[in-house]
């Protein structure tokens, strides 16, 4: 009552077929001598920048102002040695897709250009702490159900995942390809939040819950915004060439300017779509037009049909006068 | 072709200066000798929870009444001690935030208070497992997809949510602050589920799918209650005081009474909201307001509009008497 | 200031009553000498198969022509022995759970016949490795943001999804239970969409963003279909039988035609409902009827109330003539 | 300045080449569908059974009498399923060999065997026990820098090579073959104490220091025996028989009676060479006959030869009247 | 063909039996609530220890003037906290073997005093690297296939040995106890060398090869002393009391002044026994008596019995002349 | 009753002081920017050097001819770039010692002749396993109580010794500094034979029980030798230059010819020793010169004196005619 090893031994011969569709036309395979970046290696970076951003909340808890500088100097110098070899091969994988070659030898060195990224990034961590700071206020300010800032820090998705876009934000305006949207899919796995990092976020973010908050690439975000899950701010459609083909790179999401809510689900679509300052947008409002400062936009009463029980429809749709 | 270790050089000063960040008014460090509990360690204790609620699907998977009394006698020592120093962490720093001093010498014994903690959280272990059963019932009974109760245990995301939910609301009830939250978060971030602790769910309860389920601190949920994924359960707007500094504690939640479903994409928001008992919210139906027993609240025929095809939007909005 | 060691003499009392809650008729353990099969294993087989469908990405970086053969040979070989197994006990289990039996002394030879399911899976490698091509041929199609068709097959969440459901699917077919679910509830924990290994899905599939998609089990979708986040294709309501319980194995979900588009939160339920060929259903659409092919659906000018600001609620509602 | 990988093109040849190496009649492969025991399992059974030898010292340490139930049943249960695979694996191949036959379709139930066997050994445990808690007490006796009996069981390294003797011998003794062996090794290379399990040793048995110490397998010795480092008990020459094969099997080396003590790197040679009980054998001492009851036996004055100093080389040599 | 699990239900009496003879007069448990010292920790202290005394060399390798800082700031803020615990363990265990007490509720703050002894070590860190220098001198001054001073640091077992002894002779000093010696039997393992950690050891100390080593509790060894292989520096007997008890304490070791020479195997045994300094004492030589300082000590021409050949056996002895 | 954190303040002074001593002119450290080989890699080159000449035994079992070649081939390619990275090190590292410069800018590309050394090092396999089978057979050959060769190669530690110093001396050969002699003091410390990398040593070579056995740099070993426990193959004085300097590189090791035995702790000294075919060297024996062929040496009869007992010294002394 076993296997039989005499039926193995039809696995040399399927693996020289499943070998042989791997050729260089074959899109989903990556072999060659040019790694790309390791996945492994990326997400250990991000873990040790927030042991840096947020020293004393996770992976070393005994810190304390006798032992800090020994355990950040050595994630800086690890972090500078990591990263720039991440960088170096994120570099030289652009280069090879632009050039459309396949050689390995390289002509320019990806590495050097790697390393002076990662300490151009290393430099700007404190003034992304100021930012971050500025972030975990915010959430304070928000949740009423919140009691410390230490738990935004320690366990609040919405922070996990805007701690990953600002890292990760840094590293698309360095120039830096691949691996910002390594660390940002990473973080909407854990978080279920999806934020690309070309978008452009101020001061003073918050995102509540989050579940499934989509923000795109060209979005522009001012500051002390606010966000609850299933908001989407994205693309109307996406304009093509003459060929058909679609055109990357333009303006296809909104702008959302200061001190602006956004209530559960609410979709605003557009890259002409602009949500003027101090206005509020209502839960599973749908909007692709721009909305002046200052506006609440809410659904109607909305039309519920009723079967059974003692109320009427229209005592049941939201009063007018709600606030959300 | 490598990086050049004299640009090195600058590190160190780096560090010297991101260390100086690290000041007593700067909220997102933990420095000192008092630590939080530790998320691995939280973790690692609902873990073994999980093995005792339900032995034999997850980690060990070769127990029999032969050996079953020694697993799970070990699980209840090793949780004793290591939830005992976790519950005594989280009391020492509720209490240091509480008076606002940073001394971590300590006056009052809290891992005494963590023990006596723990020990009672044990103790419920049995009723959990009675209610736990309940739940599993509720989503064999609902889910026509399922074919065995043992799948439910062994990979539904929605027990899964539930299981710690119901984990961290006894701790929740007894006033073990931070814990709860961490476990809670840890659920959202594998199910897409928010379920906060504080909120009061009765037996029999199905989440079906879950991504995107939110329900809020102060929620009271019935028995034979069954949610799909992307309802929330929310708040409409928070209360402020005098110095416009938003009330915490407050009921904000809606009420959801016996054998009430939720379909998807439904929101129900606010304090006062009722949902009476045997009522029907249709999918992406939007409420604020109570709900008498026994009754369906369906959106109205949608306004569509229809461009080409053969159909009119009349033809395509959903039929009256549909049942969802 | 510690925990009281002598306090500890009630936990082996404790575990006591809770290893006599563990009774035959208690649906919550799994106890007996025939384990289910392993969470971990099936999850290492998933990712070694995702090995051999996308060499070079992820786990090993270092491949090349030169050694491609001797670690697909190796995957090979091992997943043959790790799947045989896990496969053998996912049968002995529906066995024993039909049969409504306890003893696990074997009349079938159940890892014979997981040998026999296993070696039939592994041959479909090829022709799956030529569908997820196009999956992936879709995705860069379908999304401005991407750059290359590398980032897709490293870290887009939609094809991370419909890999594993594309695994599992096949393991459908070959009547291997348990073990699919397994899978697929892993792709759902790691990108917050739930494909059900049952539905049938076309080349060319792309979703999205995708948190909070639900795909459920007897779903229909043709060729070049694309959804967004928060798209359901769900069920109406489950027909039961006399005795009120629900029928199992109908088909309870839609069909999408090829070439349709399904934008952001929209939903599209019941089993005789059919999408025909080149429609596009708009974001927040909801649909329980067929809809004729090449059709556009759209949420027609929403109902919003506005307030403050300079905008008439009529000027926010979308255009009419808004493409999605 | 890197390695060139295009001159790895010739590995795959080279692989082929060893490969074809590995033939039947090669004597230094075991290539086939039945495993020899695995090494490391064999080490954590090791582990495993000197835990419940001797609970609290090494790799669990926080046990008590609340708790201590749990963790030796545990491993008993742990033991009896590990020990009996791989005891079966070990009658398999020995079975193998005596029928030099290399089909590993099983006619006899090797696994059953093994089980029974195993189940014996746990049997002997008590005994076991009782017998290296007189070893312990001989080490204590005779060691004057030894401060508590805790140190011995902690960290002697006599004391561990009769613990896996100890063990092993009992599994030859139960007809186990091969794995006796591979745990003694692992003692020998802990050590440097060379014990066959095949010897026979009384209680209250000491080793000092012990490095280089031999006791071969047809060794007996009795009570209250004292060895130090360098000690080596073996056998003189083998006979042949014939065809000048050398006889495996008869008594090649001595015995020693109760209460001898035979101090550093002495040699007792000889299947026939009895010390009888009461003797001493001095340091450097080689003896290939039998030695009466109470005698002591001392290299007589050494002839040293002197260069410089003040010492004549009479008055260097040891004392005739020393006791060692 | 397999283990049959009704077999297995004899396991929970076995289990009921071997705990039975855990009682508190059986010497070789250590049940209770206060823990030993444990072996990993005191390893890891160990290696941690090595990385600061000869950064560079083995666990961490990339390290340079600009994290040398870093490095060994952090490793020992974590000694301090990991050998204050350890040191703590060993003394509430001998304070409670003297007091012959089991009960573990401390009235000596023994964690406080294990912190004092902690930083007194760390303090000792820079006068022990100038130590260990020194031996790594006399290892490449005696060692003509070294090439290399890193060779010695890296790779030989004669300064692995040394090494641990120093560290635990520094304990010794600091009366911390059970650790040290539980230090010096690791090394006895890796090394084969086994040197009490109570010795004396002067600067510029080498053994080569090492295997079978011993130096015993009371030697006192000066300064440039090189031991070879197989060395013993012993005690002769054991003086006894009244009772017959073994008196622990007495000088029983020899002494060995500056720039003594002991070649391979030779014996050098009492604690009377002085050998002068400048002295070299030949291969195999056993002495029991004081050597005056500068003399050369050898075998006398051995009485050689040789059969066959064409060698007389005069001729084989070694020549009286011979330097070693 | 725990450690005082305040004392704690001390350290950063502390670290600060052990941080100035490690000097360019400090001869234990290892500093800068060029690493040392890394001992884990060379260990883990080791053993997959080890699953290649022995495969099947240790670390991968479930190895048969259909999956070897995978296996063999992915350690093959996996062995070309661990090795060359290992061997680059080394080779920079020597090159540094000599030009006695600390720069780290290569102006030779010593990874390029890393990869040329390892090329050659792997096709030297095949004979490797050949040498390897025939001292397999002469372990089998010679040791009684062997009962199949997979003993052998599964647990001898002679055979370990051996295998590891036939891979180091090909490494030797090929001019690789340093990992030779990592590798052979690794086996040193897991078996207690030191064998120099260096040495020559025919076929058919046979090392028992083995602990204590020294084998210098300049042997010369023929084939079918066979050696026990505690010998050492030495040199006699190293010769010095007119500075004092021990010259380095010379024959100091002595020639052992084919067919000769040598039993436990002889000791054979000298370059110009030559130890003649056909020889037997006695247990103990102490040899400076040569012996010609075919002789057997033993122990004169030893003056023993006895105390005690029935026996005259006369009687005890081995008998002259007996075989050893």
């Amino acid at each position: 009552m076993a296997s039989d090893f005499r039926l193995k031994e039809s696995l040399p011969e399927l693996t020289e077929q499943i070998v042989a569709t791997y050729t260089s036309d074959d899109s989903i395979n990556h072999l060659g001598h040019c790694p790309l970046p390791s996945y492994e290696a990326v997400i250990e970076i991000l873990l040790d920048l927030k042991d840096i951003l947020y020293p004393g909340y996770r992976r070393r808890t005994n810190l304390h102002a006798g032992n800090i500088r020994y355990h950040v100097g050595g994630l800086i110098d690890s972090l500078h040695d990591q990263l720039t070899v991440q960088i170096g091969r994120a570099l030289r994988h652009e280069h090879r897709v632009k050039q459309k070659h396949d050689d390995c030898v390289d002509e320019i060195d990806f590495e050097a250009k790697g390393q002076a990224m990662t300490i151009e990034l290393l430099k700007r961590i404190i003034p992304l702490r100021k930012t971050l700071a500025t972030d975990v206020q915010a959430a304070f300010d928000g949740d009423p159900a919140c009691q410390t800032t230490d738990e935004i820090v320690f366990c609040y998705p919405g922070f996990e995942a805007i701690t990953v876009y600002r890292i990760a934000h840094q590293l698309v305006k360095l120039d830096v390809p691949f691996i910002p949207r390594m660390m940002t899919e990473w973080a909407h796995q854990q978080t279920g939040i999806d934020i690309h990092p070309g978008a452009t976020i101020g001061d003073y973010f918050f995102i509540d819950h989050g579940t499934g908050v989509v923000i795109g690439e060209t979005c522009e975000i001012g500051e002390h915004v606010k966000l609850y899950q299933g908001v989407t701010l994205g693309a109307l459609s996406f304009p093509t060439d003459a060929d058909g083909q679609i055109i990357r790179g333009q303006k296809r999401h909104p702008t959302i300017e200061d001190h602006v809510v956004v209530y559960a689900n609410a979709t605003i679509l557009g890259g002409r779509t602009v949500v003027g300052r101090d206005s509020v947008i209502g839960s599973s409002v749908w909007i692709t037009r721009s909305v002046s400062p200052a506006t609440t936009v809410l659904l109607e009463k909305p039309q519920l049909r009723v079967r059974g029980g003692d109320d009427a429809a229209d005592e049941l749709a939201p009063e007018l006068n709600y606030q959300i």
